[in-house]
C-alpha cells in the first residue's frame, strides 16, 4: 500500500492520511486500515529481532488538570526533544472535547512553534465517539507514528472521566503535570491519578510562583509516601519545572531516561507493553460485548424499567441481572 | 415460607438458614432463595412507606490491612453497639480466604465475646467462589440481616484485590482502619482506598503506640487534603482509637452518627443506596456476560492463542478482539 511506503519514508502527509484511515468509520476504508496495520505489525516484527535492549520507541503519557500548563509544556518539551534529534509525535486524547468545546484542539494556535517543527507531529483525537473508540484509535495511531519514524510519542489527556487511567494503560511512562497551587485547584486532580504516575512535575515554577511550587512539591513528596509502589524498581519523583524559563526541563528528561533505562534493563518495559496489549484486547471485548447487550432489541426496551425497579427495591440487583441475561441469551 | 416468618420473629437459626439458602448453588434451593428475597423485598417496600427520614438501617464497611486489628476492633465496637441496644450483624467478605488460609474465618475464636452476644450475628462469606458470586451473596445477606431486625450491618474485608472497592459500593459509610505504623506497613494499604474512605481510624492508640498513632493521624490528615471529596457534604476525619482501652470508640460512633444524619438529611444516603443497586445490577450483568463469553466453546479454545499473538505483536488488540467477537456472535 502506498501509504505504508510513505510512512517508511517518513512522509508526514502519509502519516496524516494513515491516521485518518484508522479513524474512519467507512467499512471499505476500515479494511484498508486493517491491511495497513498488518503491514506495520509485520514490519515491526521483522525489525524487532535485531533489538535486544527493549523497545526502540518511548511512549510517554502526560496528564494534568486544566491550568497546569500542558500546552506550553508540550511546546517547550517537544522543542527540547527535537533539538536533541528526536522525532516527537503528540497525540491528544480527549473524548470529552465535543462537550467541553474542544479544549485540546486547535493545535496550531496552542503549540505554534512545535506545530511548525518538521520533526514533530501533532494530532488530536477525533472529537466524537466513545472512550473505547477514541482510545482504540489512539492505540493504533501510536503504532502508525512509530512506523513513520517517530521515536518519542507523547500522549496528552485532560482529567475527564476515565481517560487518564486509560492513557496510563497505553504508555511506557505516565507523567502528571500540576500547577503550583493548592487548595481548590488540587480538587481538579482526579482521585487515584497520583498513584499511577511514574513522575510528577510541578509546572510554572517561575517568577512569583517559585515558592508556591516548592510548597506543592513538598506536599506531593509526602503524599507519595502514602502510595503503594506501582513498580518495585522505580520510585516516582516530584520535580519542579518551568516551561517558560526552561528550568528543570533537562532534569525532567534525565529522569525519564533513567526510568526507561531501568525498566528496559529489568525487562519490565517489555512485559508492560505485552501486558498492555492483552489489557486492551479485553477492554475492546468488554466494550463490544456490553454494546451488543445494550443494543439487543428486548434488553434495550427493558433496561430503564429494570433500573427503576432495582433502585426502588422491587427487584434485587441480582434478580434483575438474571432476567435481563435471560432475555439476552434467548437470541 | 417458614424461614421468612422466623426472620420476622428475629430468630437467629432462621437467619443462619436464610443465608445458607442464599449461598447455595443447588438449583431448587436457588428458587427458594429467590422466593425468600422477594418476600423480604415486599415486606421492606411495605414498611418503607412509613419512614421518611431515610433508611432505618446503617451499613458500615470496614477495611484495613492485616495487622490493623480489625477483629479486636469489631469485638469492642460490636459490644459497644449492642450495649446501646443495637442489633449488630457482621458479614465478612474474603474471596481470597481459600488462598490465604481463611484469615477471616474462625469467628468464634476471633471475636469470642461478640459471637456469644445474643444481639450480634457474625457470618463469614463462603471461602470459595468468584468475587462476583461472593459479593452478590453478601449484598443479599445484608437484606436478610436487615429483615431479621439487625439495624447495624458491619461488612468487613481485607485489602485483597478489588474487594475493598466492592465493599465501598455496598455500604452507607466506608471506614478504613489502620495500624499506628508507618513505612513498610503503609504499603499494605491499597492504592486509592484512602480516597473512598468516609472515615479513617488509627487503631491501637494505647500504651507505647500513642505517639506513633498521633504521627500517623497527622500524616493521614495531610494526605486527605490531596484527595478529592467523594461527597460534597462530608469531610472525612482521621480519629485515634484503642480497641483495648476503648478510648475514642464513643467519638468514632458519634462521627458515624453525624455522617448518617448529614447524609440522610440531604437525601444523599437514599440516593447512594438507589445508585448502588443499579451499579450492582450492571456489575452482575458484566460478570455474567463475560463468563458467557469466556465459556463459549469456540472462544474458549482461541483465547490463549489470541492473547499470545497480541502480546507478541502479531495482531493488534483491536483485531484480536474483533475476531473473538465474530466467533462469539456466530452462535
Amino acid at each position: 500500500q502506498s501509504i505504508f511506503d510513505g510512512l517508511k519514508n517518513h512522509d508526514r502527509g502519509s502519516l496524516a492520511r494513515a491516521i485518518t484511515l484508522i479513524e474512519t468509520s467507512n467499512p471499505t476504508k476500515k479494511v484498508q486500515a486493517k491491511a495497513l496495520l498488518n503491514l506495520i505489525l509485520h514490519d515491526q516484527k521483522a525489525n524487532e529481532v535485531h533489538s535486544l535492549k527493549g523497545p526502540k520507541t518511548f511512549r510517554v503519557g502526560l496528564s494534568g488538570p486544566p491550568g497546569a500548563g500542558k500546552s506550553t509544556f508540550i511546546e517547550t518539551f517537544g522543542k527540547f526533544l527535537t533539538e536533541k534529534d528526536h522525532k516527537v509525535a503528540v497525540l491528544a486524547v480527549d473524548p470529552s472535547s465535543s462537550r467541553t468545546g474542544g479544549s485540546l484542539l486547535g493545535d496550531k494556535t496552542r503549540m505554534p512553534e512545535l506545530s511548525r517543527d518538521m520533526n514533530a507531529f501533532i494530532r488530536a483525537s477525533p472529537s466524537r465517539g466513545t472512550l473505547g473508540g477514541v482510545t482504540r484509535t489512539t492505540n493504533e495511531a501510536i503504532l502508525v507514528c512509530e512506523a513513520a519514524g517517530y521515536d518519542i510519542i507523547l500522549i496528552e489527556t485532560i482529567g475527564v472521566g476515565q481517560t487518564e487511567f486509560v492513557v496510563a494503560d497505553m504508555v511506557d511512562m505516565f507523567c502528571l503535570l500540576i500547577p503550583p497551587a493548592g487548595g481548590d485547584e488540587l480538587q481538579g486532580i482526579k482521585k487515584g491519578i497520583v498513584e499511577v504516575a511514574d513522575l510528577v512535575a510541578v509546572n510554572k515554577c517561575d517568577g512569583d510562583l517559585v515558592s508556591a511550587a516548592r510548597i506543592i512539591q513538598g506536599e506531593y513528596m509526602s503524599a507519595l509516601k502514602f502510595i503503594r509502589k506501582v513498580n518495585l524498581n522505580w520510585s516516582p519523583q516530584v520535580l519542579r519545572i518551568s516551561s517558560i524559563t526552561k528550568e528543570g526541563i533537562p532534569e525532567l528528561w534525565k529522569n525519564m531516561c533513567e526510568f526507561r533505562e531501568t525498566m528496559s534493563k529489568t525487562g519490565d518495559l517489555e512485559r508492560k507493553r505485552a501486558d498492555q496489549k492483552k489489557i486492551w484486547m479485553w477492554n475492546y471485548i468488554k466494550d463490544n460485548i456490553m454494546d451488543l447487550f445494550r443494543s439487543h432489541p428486548v434488553v434495550r426496551e427493558k433496561i430503564s424499567v429494570m433500573e427503576d425497579r432495582v433502585s426502588h427495591g422491587v427487584l434485587t440487583p441480582g434478580e434483575a441481572a438474571d432476567m435481563l441475561m435471560r432475555d439476552f441469551m434467548k437470541d
